[in-house]
Order: structure tokens, then sequence, then C-alpha cells
């Protein structure tokens, strides 16, 4: 049994939810807002962040990175050529590079300061950094989504997926962080058809419906958002 | 021949340089101000980060984490019951967790506002950010530290190393942080006995030699920052 503390617009908890689906597994959701640093959660992370999987009896694995790895290693195999982290050391340094490149760079310079400014601000309260959005943030993260919507189209028209000739943790981080700005409906996407191209591909896959069907009180996703011709 | 461009105030490099260090192995170091964003340094990388470790003829790994991971997988059953990444795939959910504590976590409310403010930005012209430090980073990040030593110290209190019996990355990736700290003489150790003994430890380590041997032009390394009995 696999239980998932996440959080809807949190990326990196999406990108463990499109790695479970891709395993076949379907995990307890339970939905944690970090910013209320609950007692029982700090318990099972200091860190006091999602994506925190619990593996009966005994595996906590908290953060992303450390999950893909941890699900790589008892699972990877299994999965064949399917398998999502390549063989040999080589291919795994550049699927590593673009988790770190989508997963750290794309989510500081973009995904963090949209659903921050859009989401968070709204249910944190004041002395912890809620209320109204900051324009300049938001506008920011706009202009940088542009520079990574091209490398992405500049990956996928050389290669099949983003980091070669296999789908890989690389596909996923990458559509894991889109798939937050484009519920928010802050992808360009009509500018920039090889990468949309792309994410249409992973947005087909079956791993990626729990998350289309993702709704948040209060919050109307973008109206493409869970079209899969978009 | 492995060849790594680094920063001497760069913490990641310096895992890295602890890393290499650990397996016997001497890097040709290239000195990289980022902040240049050299063309020739991006070609190699896009994301223009250090470290950047390049084994001939065709390796080519960006960022602590991926060099980590590729130097574990190419020779750590080499080191034998020395290998800095446990067997097993519990084990290794800790190490990379501590990874991430230190890494990322201690990285962005420590040494980061230290190092830019005290150093970079002296270095920076000023349309790039450049100027006097900000006192304020400077004062949260002081404060900030002491819940790092506490917990440095509640894990080297409860374990032999830092995520269990072994010394593993988690040493390494928490140790480079730290030294980083201690070149500024922002390190509080003598409240701090647990977690100074354990970095006591680390420091006497061969590996650590070179990162101790660290001058930079204009800058002197607080009184203790070399000193093993500090």
């Amino acid at each position: 049994m696999i239980t998932l503390y996440h959080h809807p617009l949190c990326a990196h908890s999406r990108f463990v939810r499109l790695l479970l689906g891709e395993y076949g597994i379907e995990p307890q959701l339970i939905e944690e807002n970090t910013f209320e640093r609950r007692h029982d959660f700090l318990v099972l992370d200091p860190a006091g962040q999602t994506p925190l999987m619990i593996e009966d009896p005994d595996v906590v694995a908290p953060g992303a990175g450390a999950i893909a790895e941890y699900l790589d290693e008892t699972r990877g195999l299994a999965l064949g050529r399917h398998r999502l982290l390549p063989d040999d050391p080589l291919g795994r340094v550049e699927v590593r590079r673009l988790m770190d490149w989508f997963g750290q760079k794309f989510f500081r310079e973009v995904t963090d300061w949209l659903v921050t400014e859009k989401v968070y601000k709204r249910h944190m309260p004041r002395e912890r950094g809620g209320g109204a959005p900051d324009m300049e943030l938001v506008r920011a993260a706009r202009a940088n989504i542009r520079t990574h919507l091209r490398y992405i189209g500049y990956l996928a028209g050389a290669r099949k997926w983003l980091a070669g000739d296999q789908l890989s943790h690389a596909d996923l981080a990458a559509a894991a962080q889109l798939s937050c700005v484009d519920f928010l409906g802050d992808v360009p996407w009509e500018e920039y058809e090889t990468a949309k191209h792309w994410y249409a591909r992973v947005k087909s896959r079956p791993s990626f419906r729990p998350l289309l069907a993702d709704r948040m009180p209060g919050l109307t996703p973008a109206p493409v958002y869970a079209d899969l011709d978009f």
C-alpha cells in the first residue's frame, strides 16, 4: 500500500503521481497544506514539504528526487524496456540533468511564482505571507516560461522524448511543472508548436488522467486544461 | 582525466571536490564565475551553474546530485564497504533525503545568503545585482544556521554518521555547506558541541585538505577555518 501526501498544485507531487501511474500504482492520496506546518506531518518529515511517500510498513520517502530513485531501484527493472531511467550511466546523467532543470530551475523561475502568487497566497493567513498576488512576479514567470518552451521544443525536435529515445523521469518532471501552469492558463501553447506536440503526447498517457480530473474548491482550471486536443 | 568547473565558495562544487577526494581522484580544477555567463561554459551546460564535471571523452555531468549518482554508479562498488551510498533502497532514501536537506534547504536558508551577500556581490557588476551586502539577509542566515546545527547534533548523536553507520554523501553534502560558512566565520561552533565533533571528524579526512587550502584574492578565511582542533 502506497500513501502520498501531496497538494493538487504542487508540481513535485504531480511528478510523483505521474510516476506512480506509469508503474500502475494507485496511491492513497492525502492532501497536505504544508504552510500549516501540521505537527503529525513534520514528525514524518522534518522538512515539511510535499511530496512525501509512505510504503507500508516503514518506507518514508520525502522529496520527488528520492522517491523517483527509490521507485526505479525497487520496480524499475520490472518495466523492462519501458524503464523510466536508462540503464547506462551516461543516459542517467542526462535524465537527472533535465530532472534538475525542470524540478528546480523551471520551478523556481516559473511554477513557484505563478502558483504561490495566484493560488497559495489566497489561502495563507496574512502573517504567513498571504494576500494579493504580486503581479510583477506573475509577469516575470510568464516571460520566463518562453525560454523553457523553446528549450523543450529544441529537445523534443532533436529526440523522440526529452532525454532520448525513451520516455523518462525527465518528461514526467517537465510535464508535471507545465500541468500546474496550464491549470492556471499561463502556457502560450500556440506559439510553441513542437513543445505543444510533445506535451500532447505526455498528456494523453493514462498516468495523466488523474491529474486532469483535479479540481480545487473556488478554482476553475483553464478551458484547455483537460482537453487532449488543446 | 576529470575536469571540474567550480568556484571556491560554491558549496555544491565543494561537495563534489570532497566526493572526488574520497574516490582518490584529483581533478583538474577550473574556476568559473557563473554570473559572467561565459559563452563556452553555457555551451557545455545551458543551466550555467557550477559544479560541472567532465570526464574524457564525452561525459558532461552538471549538478552535484547527478555527479554524485554518476560517481557511485561508475565507481561506488570499488569502494567496498566504504561505498558512499548504501546498498539497500531504504538506506539510499535516507542519504538522498539528507542530500536534499543540506544541498537545497541549508543552502537556501544559510549558505546562499551569506556567500552572495558577503562575497559574490563584491565581485558582481552593479547591473547584475552587485553592491553592498544586505545585512538583514546575513542576520537571517546566522539565525537559521542554529536550527541546522541542532539537527546535525541530533543526527550525529543518534548515529555514527549523519545518515547511519557509514560515512555517506549526506556527511559530505553537509560538511561542504558548513565549510563555506566556516570560511566566512559564521558558524557558532562553541554552542553546538555534538555538531562540532562530527564536523571535526569530516574535516580531518584527507579529502578535506584541498578545501582547507583554498584562498581567494582579497578574502581571508576565519582564523579557525583550516584548524583541525578548532
